[in-house]
């Protein structure tokens, strides 16, 4: 599948309206999707252990999206088959006072992955020019100067080997409020409701706004973002899969080699041992 | 005292020369200064209350120089009297296998200080452009490469309100074989004698040409560096202390007001309570 139709690039601040959130990629139906999952998955498994053996890139997987737009969902159905020794999840809350005490960058950096190792962060950085934006005035020089920050901290951590992608998971207005309305109707998912969810559909047009300026500010060739349309969780979670998978593909990966000659593994079982 | 003297501005990179280590800005003995020193402490615990109570910035103190330049002394003796639960040493050693797995300011970042709150980082994120340029051949491209992402990263805390001072403790060659011998006579001070010390003292050149570049790099409005001249511990102190003090002196601390009108005491300590 070709990933690239989904990369954000150059921008001009306007470009939600154009990309629609039913989009499937041509693809018809789940049953479509679900016989390439298998594949993809063993795919990654397959990829992901050598990329734990080599230690060379870290990669970090970052998720925004508003409110329902699936970020956990698409956590638990893009990496349910990887080796969790090699891979961590990081769920970004409203900052602690701690938190809130240093630098914007300062917790999100802490949770970086080494060598060797995938991170998703459900929420992250971004989350610092999204909500201060809509709800506490923050101002655009201070916007503009977060944005700066970010593409120094990408392209530092990019420098120093770790790859980054950023998938932002797009939904309609539409289906942002039946997935409410599901929350509040299905008992095994009364506990996902929040009552401040409906509180901030109010904001929607100022959150699609500071979506934009995150677009056209932070996509960048080091660390690129990627739309996700998600209206559709089956093709949300193969695209993303496909994006994680494709992006390993691309990197120079292949098993250590032995430092040293390898040993004379007959002396090491003969009879003096 | 004029601490701007001591400011290292718009260097070519060979400055290092005309800076004299045995330099006491006219100060004649010890005695001159130990009177002194006593004010400048009780000035800076004063500063240290109101900075702590404000919360408004961060203060990071970078201590860089040559082995035996007194890095650990100068820790002990300007904040000997400061409120421990506002300041914080961070001794950076040969990385760990974990943090040699992240990128080089990983470490770094996780110990700044929050807000409120005062640290001194013996030795720094600026030990990645010395020993890996000296010792294990790091390239001119990568040197350069750090140097801007160190750049960005200070650029950062200081936007992000924290105030930075770099020194560098300058000793002479003569000083540093003096204070070697000083380690192997003094039985109190055997532990602090390490062989690789004379063996790192044929680097010497190597490393003093590293200072240059770090200078012509990294000195900064937003993170400026200072020579300490340090072949007389007592002139060392003095001068550290003197630019701590007046780094603080420069901001607009105040003390934080109540938020709401003055309660009516006479209320809580009537009959009623």
């Amino acid at each position: 599948m070709n990933i690239d139709r989904y990369m954000i690039k150059d921008t001009d601040g306007k470009i939600l309206h154009k990309l629609d959130p039913n989009d499937t990629g041509g693809l018809k139906s789940k049953t479509d999707a679900d016989s390439k999952m298998i594949a993809l998955k063993d795919r990654l498994a397959e990829l992901q252990d050598i990329f734990f053996a080599q230690k060379k890139h870290a990669l970090l997987i970052v998720l925004q999206g508003m409110d329902s737009s699936g970020k956990d969902g698409t956590v638990k159905h893009v990496f349910s088959g990887i080796n969790p020794q090699g891979f961590t999840v990081t769920s970004f809350k409203k900052p602690t006072l701690d938190e809130s005490a240093h630098d914007f960058l300062w917790r999100v950096h802490k949770q970086t992955p080494a060598k060797g190792y995938i991170s998703a962060f459900n929420r992250s950085h971004y989350e610092e020019v999204l909500v201060p934006r809509v709800h506490e005035g923050q101002d655009k020089a201070e916007t503009k100067r977060r944005f700066r920050h970010i593409r120094h901290f990408e392209e530092m951590l990019s420098e120093e080997n770790t790859i980054i992608i950023k998938l932002f998971l797009h939904i309609s207005k539409e289906k942002q409020l039946e997935k409410i309305q599901e929350r509040l109707q299905d008992p095994t998912k009364h506990w996902k409701f929040d009552v401040s969810d409906l509180e901030e559909r109010k904001y929607w047009d100022d959150y699609q706004e500071a979506y934009e300026d995150i677009f056209k500010e932070t996509a960048t060739g080091y660390a690129p973002w990627y739309w996700i349309p998600a209206n559709h969780r089956w093709f949300r979670n193969y695209l993303a899969l496909n994006i994680v998978v494709k992006t390993l593909e691309q990197l120079d990966l292949a098993y250590p080699k032995l430092n040293s000659p390898t040993p004379d593994i007959s002396e090491l079982i003969s009879p003096r041992h």
